[in-house]
């Protein structure tokens, strides 16, 4: 079993087969939020800042930190984001840029070890970024498309995945801190993208044993009920082999879905989470503290769900 | 691709991995529903046309029949219940029954090429079943426990499949006519239920090339918002090769989950069942004429689903 280990200054979190799976809050990312972007650009990190709770609330283990904001000083403003989101959570972060300045602004000022998000198969890409990886003790996102682009062949983006995983080694850094990404596309616009990703991930899991993370949101792209899509294609992947997601934790189907999956998988022990989230309580009573779970623990919850359970 | 083909006298329904999943209705069934058990006892039908109705207005592909009533005439129940299913639907039924003269009464009066639920890998269970099979044409439900019990090593069970569908062609039943159950115990019982099935599920897919079904309910049996784990459970053994299962149509956590994996699977041709169910249509119109389907489609079904949709 592998495991990779990641933290904060005083956190710690375990990907792994044999763990319950870890929810990545994808939230901090001004990518497509515009009004985020010329807030952070403008040094106003309030909206961050509601994005970090939130998402802590909701339940995430990890939380990505994204600061790719168009003729903006990224490296800066990635590492004041780093330091303000250290200073509100102690989960482990994901240092997400594809500038190698940022990840390395990132890196200086991080407190734990990090998990920094990404690098790819390109060679100019693996002998920036493995060095930086190394320097810092981090943990890495290996995205499995290289020069050639990315291929529709799951056997030749597991080959890509395989190759990052042999740099990293020679470079110092150890397999269970090479977590690959085996990139999922919009099922709208390509209907193979489910099955291609679900092959990846078990020779993943099964052959090159890593752990595997993937921007789950994406599957959605373009389609109604996002967030029934998203759920099911969780729990699809984890079966398949999935350990991590870079998501959104406040979704409440992707969060059932995760916790559902933790149970089949063997992975929530004598289902205790999911029972003490979804048990009928009071009213208003306070299960286990997490105000944002009483909504599913309505007495409405069973009803339908089993056969023969009403005459 | 293995297809396994049922019918009524008019309607037809294609199991295989490269279609839609199909989801074959439970709730005809008075095993722990003591009402409906002693009004099917006394001839009173008026429970069983209802479960007949909500199950083909929710979806549902094939209907499950099932009239196991202690110390009742089974063999009559069942053909007279099959009788009056096939007056109301024309949707292929799944003949169940523990015993084999009720299977046989349920196929002497069956219009069409039925589902013949089940055979065990028992010898003098195969030797009384199977001819049945042969003689009237049907398709058998094969599930993979044998003298010996139930095995928790699911390569064992997979060798009972194995030679379920070895003595069926030795009878002259062709492989695609013999779906396989790999036995679903409640996760709640044990925690590894899921992997296991999981792992057999694959290898029916890729060895074995036969179809396959499960009672699905069974896994969240005693846990609490069964509802979730079923969704849940249903879309990871899709994802690992699942191609039809015994479960409660009208859930809705059931269908949304079913639905999104047939999407993800890529056997939604352009997701258009997804689209067509789940768009956002005007307050009160008719969106593909299901009335059961207005509540998925409300104006927050988007809320919170993806990255960057919202600044």
């Amino acid at each position: 079993m592998t495991w990779t280990v990641v933290g904060s200054a005083t956190g710690e979190v375990v990907i792994g087969d044999d763990r319950p799976f870890v929810v990545i809050g994808e939230r901090i990312n001004p990518t497509g939020r515009k009004l985020l972007a010329e807030e952070m650009k403008n040094g106003d990190f309030s909206r961050v800042e509601r994005d970090v709770l939130a998402q802590v609330e909701a339940g995430a283990h990890m939380l990505d930190v994204n600061a790719g904001i168009p003729l903006a000083d990224e490296p800066a403003i990635l590492a004041k984001t780093i330091q303000l989101v250290q200073s509100l959570t102690n989960l482990p972060l994901s240092i997400d840029s594809s500038i190698v300045e940022a990840l390395e602004a990132g890196l200086a000022v991080y407190q734990g070890k990090a998990l920094v998000n990404s690098v790819t198969g390109e060679d100019e890409r693996l002998e920036r970024v493995l060095p930086l990886v190394k320097k810092y003790g981090a943990a890495v996102v290996a995205i499995s498309n290289d020069e050639t682009g990315i291929s529709e062949d799951p056997d030749v983006r597991f080959a890509v995945a395989k190759l990052i995983v042999e740099r990293a080694l020679d470079h110092g850094i150890p397999r269970e801190d090479v977590i690959v990404d085996p990139l999922l596309m919009p099922i709208g616009a390509m209907p193979t993208a489910g099955r291609q990703v679900f092959r990846i991930l078990g020779r993943l899991r099964d052959e090159l044993h890593v752990n595997s993370t993937c921007g789950a949101s994406n599957v959605s792209f373009g389609l109604p009920n996002r967030e029934g899509i998203n759920g099911a294609f969780l729990a699809m992947a984890i079966a398949s082999g999935l350990t991590s997601a870079i998501t959104n934790p406040i979704a409440e189907g992707v969060r059932t879905a995760v916790m559902a999956a933790d149970v089949l998988q063997g992975n929530d022990q004598d289902a205790s989470r999911w029972i003490r989230t979804h048990r009928v309580g009071p009213p208003d009573g306070d299960v286990g503290g997490r105000r944002v779970n009483r909504r599913r623990a309505g007495p409405g919850a069973e009803t339908g769900a089993g056969a023969g359970a009403v005459g």
